[in-house]
C-alpha cells in the first residue's frame, strides 16, 4: 500500500534559503491624494515563499508598519483579566524587549488605579512609546495629560452616530468637541490618534468628511476600528485605501476577531496604505478579542521575514504569552500560530518524508527562529517508511530501506489499536536491529500483536 | 470622570433588525470562461450589518457553497489525534446533523483499521456525501472505490514537482497519470477532485495547464491547497479568479492556518467563485489546522445569515466541538469564535450602555442563534453606570441615575483591587436599597473599603 510510483512523482525540493535582505526605500508618508504617492514603498516578495497573486502594490507597507500593543487597554477588557500594577510593569517590560513600538493603556479615567498605573508604567521610561485610550471629551483628555504619556489615541462615541447620521447636522457639533480635544492634545506637544468606532457600519461619506476634518486638524493619525468583527479583507481593502487617498496622516486600524478575520484584516489595511496595526497578546480583548501579537507576527513574517526579524525579538513571544496566559487565568490555545504545542508538528507520511528532505517543503515559519522546534510524529497509522528511516538515522541503525518498510507496516498496524510512543518505536527499531544478527528479526514482528508488548519490554 | 457630554453624543442605535431573505437566482455553475458567466449570482449584503465595501460580484458564491468537512480526514493529522471507529461514527453523525454536506475521511491505504472505518461510515447512510482522500495512484484509487464511498479527493504528489517543473518536461507523465486514476474513478460512477499541493507556491503557469487537462478529463471539482499557510486573502481572490475562467467545474479550497489567515482565504475563495471550503472541527490539522468549521459558520453568518441559518443547525455547533475537544484531548480555546467562553462577554462600560440597549450594536452574530447567552459584565473597574442601572432594573429595585452613579464609582474603586462577584454587585445594591429607607444608604458606602467586607456579608 505504501506505493512507490508515487513517490517517483516527486524531488526533494531544493529551495533558495538565503531571503536576500531588502533595502526598501520609503519616502515619507506625507501625501495627500493618490497621485503624490509614487514615492512610497513596493512590496518585494521572498520568491521562494509565494510565487502566485499579491503583486507589488506602492500603497504597501507590509515591510513599514507599527505595532501598538493594547494587551494593557484592550486586552484588559478581556472578560476574567484583572491585572495588577505589578503585573502591568511585567507585561510592558516584556513587550518592550520583544520591540512593540507603541503600548496602548487603559484610560486613565475608568478608576484611580488606572491612572496611577499610567503614571508607573511612564516612569519605567521604556523603548516603546506610552499611549492612553481615551474618549473623546476634555476631562478625559486632561486626566491623561496629567500622566506623562506620549500620546493619547482619541476614540470618538459609539458607533450609532454615525450610522444613524442625519448627513450634516450633528457633524458641526461633533467635528467642534473633536477640534477642541485635539488642538488642546496638540498645544501639550503630545500623539494624537482619532478614531470612529465601528467604522464598517458607519456612512462612508460623513466617516470620510470626519477624517478629513480631523486630518485638516493635524492629527497624526486617524483610526479605523471594526468594533463589532463583521469587517472581511476585501471590505478593509477598499475602506483603507479609499482612506488613504483623503487623509495625509498616518491610519492605524483596530479590528476584532467575532468572524475569524482580525489578522487577515490587519494584513489587507497594511496592504493598501495602513501605518499601524492594534494586537493583543494571544489575542485578549473585548469578546473574543483582537490580532494576537503572534498570529500577526507569523503573517508579517511570512510576507517579509528579514523585516520582521530586523525588529522584534521573536525568540520572547512564548514568554510573553506564558505571562499573560497565567495573568488572566487562559491556556495557551493549542491551535495557537508559532506557539501553539502542535505548531511544528508534522504527522502525515507524505508530510513527514517532505520535511525530513528540506523543511521550507511544510513550513512558512522556521522555528528556530521563534525559539521553538519542529517535531515529526512517527508512531502513528499515518506514518510513512521516510519517517521511520529518518529515526534509524538518527539512532545509527545500519538498516535497509527494505527493513524500515517492513517496520512501519507493523508499526501502522500496531497503530490502529493505539499510537506508539517514541520511546516505544525506538525500542522496536534498536530490538529489530539487534535481532538481524541471528535472522531472527523477522519473527521479532510476527510475535508483536499489540503496542502494549512493545511497551513492557525492559 | 463619568462623562454626561460623552453620553450626549450618542443615540441608541435602532437597527432593522428583521434581515430580508433573500432568494438569489443561482444558475448551474457550467461555465467555460469569463464571458459566460453573467447569469452567476451576486451577493446582496445585509445594509444593517456592513456598509464599507465588499461591493456585489457575479463570481460570489458565499450564499452558495458545500461544506466539506475534514475532521475525519485532515484533523486525524492532528499531532495527538487517534480516533476509535466508535468515536469516528460520533463525530461523522454529529457533522451530519449540523448538516455538513460531506464528510471527508482519512485513505483506506493508511492502515487496515482506515480501510474498515471507511465502510464502517458509509454504511451509517448519512444525509452528507462521503469522501476519501488519496494519492493520484491507481492502487490506492481501486481500495478507495471498494468501501463504497461517493467520491474520491485526488491529491497529486508532493509541492516541489510544480514549484521545481521543467516547464513542459514531466507534465505529459503526470497527466497520464491523472488520466488513468481520473477516468477510473469516473468509471465506477464516483464523484472525483483533483488538487495540487502547495498551490500558492507553484508555477501558475504548470498549474493552469494542469488544472484544464483534468478539467477536460470531467472531474467534478479541481482543489487549490495552501498546504504551508503561506497564502493571504489578495493571493487566493487572484488565484481562484484566474482559475474560475480556467475551468468549468466546482473549486475546492483548502487552507492551513499557520499566518492566521486561513478562515478569511477560504471566504475570500467564495468571493471570487470557489464553490467547495474544507473545514474541520476546531480547525484541528497538521501543524495548527485548518478553518475550523465554527470560526468558517460564523464569517459565512456575517456575510449572510439567513442562507447559513437555513443549512445548518447552529445550535449543534457546541455539542460537536466538545466531542472533538475531548477526542484529542484538547479544551475549546478561550478565543474560539461563537464558542469561546467569552465570545459574547462584554465588559467595557461604553459596550455595555450599548449593548444593553441594542445588542446589535457591539454583536454581528446573534448569540441566541448558536444557542449561547450573553454576559455583560459588571463587578470590575471598566465598568460604567448604565451597566449597574440594568442590573437593579433586573433585580427590581426602586434605585434612581443618580443612586446607580454613586454605586458605581464605589464598585470601580473596589475592583482596583479586585474584581467583584455578580452576587458580592448584587449584595452591594440590595443593602444600599434597604438602607434608603432610614437614609443610611450614603453611609453604607462609605464604610466599605475592600471587596472582601462585601464578600463577608450574610
Amino acid at each position: 500500500m505504501l506505493s512507490s510510483t508515487f513517490t517517483r512523482l516527486t524531488n526533494p525540493a531544493s529551495l533558495a534559503s538565503a531571503a536576500a535582505r531588502r533595502h526598501a526605500l520609503r519616502a515619507p508618508l506625507a501625501v495627500r491624494n493618490l497621485a503624490t504617492m509614487s514615492s512610497a514603498t513596493s512590496l518585494t516578495k521572498d520568491p521562494s515563499r509565494s510565487s502566485i497573486g499579491g503583486a507589488s502594490s506602492y500603497l504597501s507597507n507590509v515591510a513599514d508598519f507599527k505595532i501598538i500593543e493594547s494587551t494593557l487597554r484592550e486586552g484588559e477588557q478581556f472578560a476574567n483579566a484583572f491585572f495588577s500594577t505589578e503585573k502591568k510593569i511585567e507585561i510592558a517590560k516584556a513587550l518592550d524587549e520583544f520591540g512593540v513600538e507603541y503600548l496602548e493603556l487603559t484610560s486613565p479615567a475608568a478608576s484611580t488605579q488606572s491612572y496611577n498605573d499610567c503614571r508607573a508604567i511612564v516612569d519605567l521610561n521604556l523603548n516603546a512609546k506610552i499611549l492612553t485610550h481615551v474618549r473623546c471629551h476634555m476631562d478625559d483628555a486632561k486626566l491623561a495629560v496629567q500622566t506623562g504619556v506620549d500620546g493619547l489615541d482619541v476614540v470618538i462615541g459609539t458607533s450609532s452616530f454615525l450610522r444613524e447620521f442625519s448627513h450634516g447636522k450633528d457633524m458641526q457639533y461633533i467635528i467642534d468637541t473633536a477640534t477642541e480635544v485635539i488642538q488642546y492634545i496638540k498645544g501639550e506637544g503630545l500623539e494624537v490618534r482619532f478614531s470612529s468606532e465601528d467604522s464598517f457600519r458607519s456612512d462612508i461619506v460623513d466617516l470620510l468628511n470626519l477624517y478629513r476634518a480631523v486630518d485638516k486638524l493635524g492629527v497624526n493619525r486617524v483610526g479605523i476600528a471594526d468594533t463589532v468583527g463583521c469587517a472581511s479583507p476585501d471590505q478593509v481593502s477598499e475602506l483603507v485605501r479609499t482612506l488613504r487617498g483623503v487623509v495625509s496622516c498616518d491610519i492605524e486600524c483596530h479590528f476584532h476577531n467575532d468572524t475569524g478575520c482580525a489578522i487577515a484584516n490587519a494584513y489587507a489595511a497594511l496592504q493598501n496604505g495602513a501605518t499601524h496595526v492594534d494586537t493583543s497578546v494571544l489575542g485578549i480583548g473585548e469578546r473574543n478579542g483582537i490580532p494576537s501579537l503572534g498570529g500577526f507576527i507569523a503573517r508579517m513574517y511570512a510576507a517579509d521575514k528579514e523585516y520582521v526579524k530586523s525588529k522584534y525579538n521573536l525568540a520572547k513571544l512564548r514568554d510573553i504569552e506564558n505571562i499573560v496566559a497565567d495573568a488572566v487565568g487562559v491556556s495557551v490555545p493549542f491551535n495557537n500560530p508559532i506557539t501553539g504545542y502542535c505548531a511544528f508538528t508534522h504527522k502525515a507520511g507524505i508530510h513527514a518524508k517532505a520535511i525530513l528532505n528540506n523543511p521550507s517543503t511544510y513550513e512558512i515559519l522556521r522555528p528556530e527562529d521563534f525559539g521553538m522546534t519542529r517535531y515529526v510524529a512517527i508512531g502513528h497509522r499515518l506514518t510513512g517508511w521516510n519517517a521511520v528511516k529518518n529515526r534509524v538515522e538518527q539512532l545509527g541503525l545500519p538498516l535497509t530501506d527494505a527493513d524500515c518498510k517492513k517496520i512501519t507496516n507493523k508499526i501502522k498496524n500496531l497503530a490502529d489499536i493505539r499510537p506508539l510512543s517514541l520511546d516505544d518505536v525506538d525500542k522496536l527499531l534498536r530490538r529489530y536491529d539487534e535481532a538481524k544478527v541471528d535472522d531472527s528479526h523477522h519473527a521479532i514482528l510476527e510475535g508483536i500483536d499489540t503496542p502494549d508488548q512493545i511497551s513492557q519490554w525492559q
